[in-house]
């Protein structure tokens, strides 16, 4: 084939890479296997009723953290927290991790403590084990991987695929924070936000060090409140059209009923941040921002009182039987966005 | 602290690291650790009898391979060959993996389509299910990491602690090839292999492409031969170390008694392959060129003579107590060997 004519990946992007890999893979001839590629985490059953949850991921020096702005604890702990988050919506307790760390020979020895002190700190509050690793040298840029196991009773799992039309559509907590936290150090609002210390601190803590929402997971799970679940770590919207894609439905989502944090968003003329963080933006970054790891989930209509009196202010919009995602204005007009979200490779 | 003060990952090496990074992540407040960081693979019990194995490791180009002399079919298929490796030489089964994969959107899709091609021929081979991934652009390396499990009856497993003074030092299988098909492919040895093709291919293939010994695993396990085990990929001296740190043992190695391919070693003038690859860079190769895939253990007395018959060019030595490990030649002198095997970030 000619040089010019094969296929990039900025051509299919991470979905149809994905896609891709997950032909090629195939159907694995081993029994157990209850979900494969596709969810937020692989599960295998591995005892009468018990099941074994599995993921991974890998952060990247200048992709998905930067030494500009990053700490190496806040690097360790986030590289922790993803994954811990992908357990987390599945409905599942996070067990045992094991760690690979690529690292450039420059980088000094406590600095590389740190980055496992972020890790062990994260661990400790959610009674993981980190209980292996792989230490190698890295040419020039810090790469960390974490593989992470949770369990689960297999009938308390949940998963992208699972709503029904008429299912209300749930959030755990307010969206947007971590992308206008990164935005901050970015230094893309630093004036703004210069009055505004503790807003600052609090945003920038959220990208920063995100908690994974564990406990709200435990609390959706014992009182069976969910269809479905996933983690919006890739942005609230493409999180609502991945969940809905894997139920084969759609969804009608309003967007004033999306939790944001007031302080960001009423574009108020007397408060300094309103110059450059209005309520467009802050919506913009709610639905498309991502490092969110917020919960995602759908809720049959005998829970949802129950739902809402545990997320007062989680419901967002509902599950419908056409496979359409819209996103509705108050006077219930379509928003387009412009980005759905953070997508590896695309280039659009 | 002063800039030039700080310790280096040069200074400490990669398993000074490791005592660090194990130091801070401590004992988990979790049940169920059988082994943690230390050993090939991590172990925990998760039935009555049964037990999960659980590994991980990093290829980072330019560090572990090169795509100026590796396809990618090679790079995935070594992807997840050193991870069933780290299973096998625990006597385990590898059952389910998760792939994290770092690509430069320069790298067109079905180069990525070969790399997975190459991980899903080998699983295929030993039934491993891939079951999960995650895959994210990479500034300007290929990066591939893999984490496995894998399964055995908590009695069966091996550890690198467990050898006993007395016991016989075995490897599956020759060593050193892997390592001169790597110099062969970096151009070293092109003019001394020329005129043999068939031992080049074979050389070369055993750096490419190698072949986990997990049936020569389950082989060790069902005979009840082993004390103790450990994969030798970063080398057969280091290894014996490893091992020997950990069992509280020394060994007595025999120089003459290591296999390697005869092809390769004798020191005869009339074959052209003599004029670069003599008897001493063999062994050289073997004791601590790295990238074989063999198992090394040790064999209680009663049992040595069955593994003769398994292995019969198996035996190269015995474990002492002292906790020295020695290399002597045929006239009994120990042999200094300048590199003991491959270690990250070491500067010596």
């Amino acid at each position: 084939m000619a040089q010019g004519k094969r296929l990039t990946l900025g051509q299919i992007g991470e979905f149809g890479l994905i896609q891709r890999v997950e032909r090629i893979f195939g159907r694995p001839n081993r029994p157990g296997l209850v979900q494969g590629i596709g969810d937020d985490a692989a599960v295998v059953k591995i005892g009468h009723n018990k099941a074994l949850l599995y993921t991974t991921d890998i952060l990247i020096e200048d992709v998905h953290f930067s030494l500009k702005y990053e700490g190496f604890l806040d690097i360790g702990w986030k590289a922790l927290a993803v994954n811990i988050s992908d357990i987390a919506s599945m409905g599942a307790t996070p067990t045992w991790g094991v760690i690979s760390v690529g690292v450039p020979v420059s980088i000094p020895v406590d600095n590389v403590d740190k980055l496992a002190q972020g890790v062990a700190k994260l661990a400790r509050k959610y009674r993981i084990g980190i209980i292996g690793g792989d230490t190698v040298k890295s040419p020039d840029r810090l790469v960390v991987n974490i593989a992470l196991l949770g369990e689960a009773p297999v009938q308390d799992i949940l998963y992208r695929h699972g709503a029904s039309p008429g299912d209300a559509l749930f959030v755990t907590n307010r969206v947007g924070e971590a992308a206008a936290g990164l935005a901050v150090l970015k230094d893309r609002w630093q004036l703004a936000v210069n009055g505004w210390p503790k807003i600052k601190k609090q945003i920038v803590k959220k990208y920063l060090r995100p908690e994974p929402r564990v406990k709200e997971s435990v609390l959706i799970v014992k009182n069976k409140l969910a269809s479905s679940m996933i983690d919006i770590s890739d942005g609230l919207h493409i999180s609502i059209k991945l969940l809905c894609a894997r139920s084969k439905v759609g969804a009608r989502v309003y967007l004033d009923k999306i939790p944001l944090n007031k302080q960001l968003s009423p574009p108020k003329a007397d408060q300094p941040l309103a110059e450059t963080i209005n309520y467009q933006h802050a919506l913009q970054l709610a639905l498309s921002g991502g490092e969110d790891y917020e919960l995602l989930f759908t809720v049959p209509q005998n829970k949802i009182r129950k739902a809402l009196a545990l997320f007062p202010h989680g419901w967002i919009g509902e599950i419908t039987k056409d496979k359409i995602c819209k996103v509705l204005d108050q006077n219930g007009r379509e928003v387009i966005t412009r980005n759905t979200g953070y997508e590896h490779f695309k280039t659009k």
